[in-house]
């Protein structure tokens, strides 16, 4: 069957059905630079209006794997079981969270991004460890996978051409916010990994990607809905992204409070989040033991050990994981002070997040680097009872200009009220998996 | 102000307005190539679905009519009107027109379009005069008006960059059929020519662009909207394109029609059309006298003498005026025959209009050449009596395999049904003019 991009354009503008043929061909020829991107853009923005049924979505993502290297390790007998965080601010989870599945008998082939706009990206946490290397090739993971049951690397310009080309493009016409696309973009590079499993952090709040609950209730559906299509056996845990996670936002702090959690003394959101996306991974792995498990990991130092394993394959310096005293810390240092007294109701992810990133901590543009010694930590989060000029945040800072012009936005974040402590409200919302689909 | 591309696009994806400045830089931004064509054909599919509201579409007007040159005649103290038509299959009428009207003391300084697809253009139809030469400088153009207060040119590659861009970019990302960008580029083309006045005859039927009434009268409202926002007196006639208009489908055969008309000898609905429209030209250049003036300018013979007059100073060879029968003709003849006895009962536009195309009578692409000759002599419309085997249409063709691929095609534009003849439809439907807007 011949298809023409105006034809396949015109039928999704009409709403109609996009032949699996034509997706194929559609994205192929755009990957070989036979469809342009004016073309592209059309037809991303029809689908921002008139989105891609399920049939679609499984041709769209099967074509964008389809476009370059995959990974396989059927040949490997251990479950392999990753993890995908749609992006929240102080998210390290997957740096404790990966070592401490790996440590109880699973394979994790991860592969990490970097950060844009207020969030934080993995590969640029990893990388406040001096030395570490996450660009290796596929001989090189594998090598590194079979020997410590994971792999913490960058994606690999090979994998997935499609979805490179077509996030750029999006990024610059406005269709980003697409959740067919959004999901068919993340469930593209997870499934080249050639994994058996996947859990999915779908984070929801002002610190989150999508903001509404029903949005990420949607998107995890979706992606859910792929990877069962897939043969990968899916879940996905909404979380909430109303405060940042942890104490600590900025690229090497979040390392140390990482190595914490592996301490068994890691502040209790992480932990807890960590252990519930654990939890699932043991499960979708077939691993027995759960909890206790995982608790006896970290106990024996196991799953710190795992870490510090394949941080040294990936080149990076252990001894910063032995007294994270010597990871990186930016020169400056100031302090933001409660106004008043009583109870933190609001400490509202986005704007802190949004002020790391103009602190150096990430990056606005793909092409900046990041300072990883910037960061800010949180000294009280919601729930906190205060007094007036109590300190409820450490900014750590090398560019005093910045700072200045960012103080009083990050002051902003907090919501101090008299009156009773705010509910409790739970970390893990919902569990989105196959009895949903 | 500053604006970005993706801020705009952003703003027309979610239903907002876009501010009149933000298009002004827009449009000129991608005039002068700062703005890629994959961001305007996101901005072009996001229009598709949300539209442009009446100050938008202002806005987009002159931001169009603003990216290039254009005409000042205000020296002239002749009311200075033209017309447009959406396109059909016959539609030969601003031969006959422009010269009936310019004879009556109106100028008419016209800009033509080549046809696409299944419709003529005016300047193919005129490029079977042997010599005859649309492309001509700003110069002559006045040169000529002021002479004969008449000239019929091809559109100037300095006069709206921005449409030719953006049709280009349109057709090839199914960004077409969207009454706003439809409405802004046929309005900004003529709104450059430097008029008072202008009728538009908005096609609707089968052979039209705009099928359905209900979206003729939307495109009718929409740029008679633009066009009294801009000071320049529009009315638009919907007129039905269910069947071909006149007897003459094909380039140098539509020339021998017009003639007709101009000598009293025309076919019926083809000089009531043309009278229908001089008669509203009249009005807006505040021209007395009405049909009876334009009777009398047929009978006279100077609307005859003014096309032979522009003819002549387009370079045209005046003697295939004076004998028709001097025009192109292609060299081979075939008969459709009606397979039946009855009334007929449909004369399929499109289907005729395709036909011609693939002929050779039109274009299906931009750089195709056209062959003059060619051309369907229609012998039975819409409310005939035939008998079986009578002819229904001879056909004047050059490709004997383009032929025998078309005939049945052709044949399958004809309904002849038993009973009454079928009811009379008016040519013309509906007016609309600043009463409605």
């Amino acid at each position: 069957m011949a298809f023409t991009a105006v034809e396949l354009i015109e039928l999704k503008r009409d709403g109609k059905k996009l032949p699996s043929e034509g997706i194929e061909w559609l994205i192929a020829a755009y990957t070989e630079g036979d469809v342009p991107d004016y073309q592209m853009a059309a037809m991303a923005m029809a689908i921002m209006f008139n989105g891609l049924d399920s049939d679609e979505l499984a041709a769209w993502t099967s074509a964008m794997l389809a476009s370059g290297d995959t990974l396989d390790f059927s040949d490997m007998s251990l479950p392999k079981v990753d993890k995908h965080s749609t992006g929240g601010v102080g998210d390290k989870i997957s740096i404790p969270l990966a070592p401490l599945v790996a440590s109880c008998g699973l394979a994790v082939p991860m592969m990490s991004g970097r950060g844009l706009g207020h969030t934080g990206g993995t590969l640029d946490k990893l990388e406040s460890i001096p030395g570490f290397e996450p660009r290796i090739d596929k001989d090189r993971f594998r090598e590194i996978l079979t020997r410590h049951q994971l792999v913490l690397a960058g994606q690999s310009d090979t994998m997935v051409p499609a979805d490179r080309q077509l996030y750029a493009l999006r990024d610059s016409t406005a269709t980003v916010p697409s959740i067919p696309l959004i999901a068919s973009s993340i469930m593209s590079k997870k499934l080249s990994e050639g994994i058996d499993g996947l859990v999915l952090d779908v984070k929801t709040g002002s610190g989150a990607f999508m903001e509404e609950l029903e949005e990420a209730r949607q998107l995890a559906r979706t992606m859910v809905g792929i990877g069962l299509e897939s043969n990968v056996e899916t879940v996905a845990l909404i979380t909430s992204m109303s405060q940042p996670l942890g104490n600590e936002v900025g690229n090497a702090n979040e390392i140390r409070e990482s190595v914490d959690v592996l301490r068994g003394e890691g502040p209790e959101d992480v932990t807890e989040l960590t252990f519930a996306l654990a939890e699932v991974m043991l499960e979708l792995g077939g691993v027995h033991g759960g909890r206790e498990r995982l608790e006896e990991a970290i106990a024996s130092g196991a799953a710190l050990q795992k870490l510090k394993d394949v941080v040294a394959a990936h080149g990076g310096d252990v001894a910063v994981l032995d007294d994270t005293s010597l990871l990186e810390v930016a020169d400056q240092q100031a302090t933001i002070s409660a106004p008043r007294s009583g109870f933190v109701t609001g400490c509202d992810a986005r704007t802190i997040g949004v002020v790391a990133t103009r602190l150096g901590a990430g990056r606005e543009r793909k092409e900046e680097d990041v300072d990883h010694g910037v960061a800010i930590t949180l000294l009280a989060k919601i729930g906190a009872e205060v007094s007036e000029s109590d300190p409820l945040a450490v900014v750590h800072y090398n560019d005093e200009a910045a700072w200045v012009a960012q103080r009083e936005r990050l002051a902003s974040a907090w919501t101090i009220e008299d009156g009773d402590p705010p509910p409790h409200e739970d970390l893990v919302m919902e569990r989105i998996d196959r009895s949903q689909i």
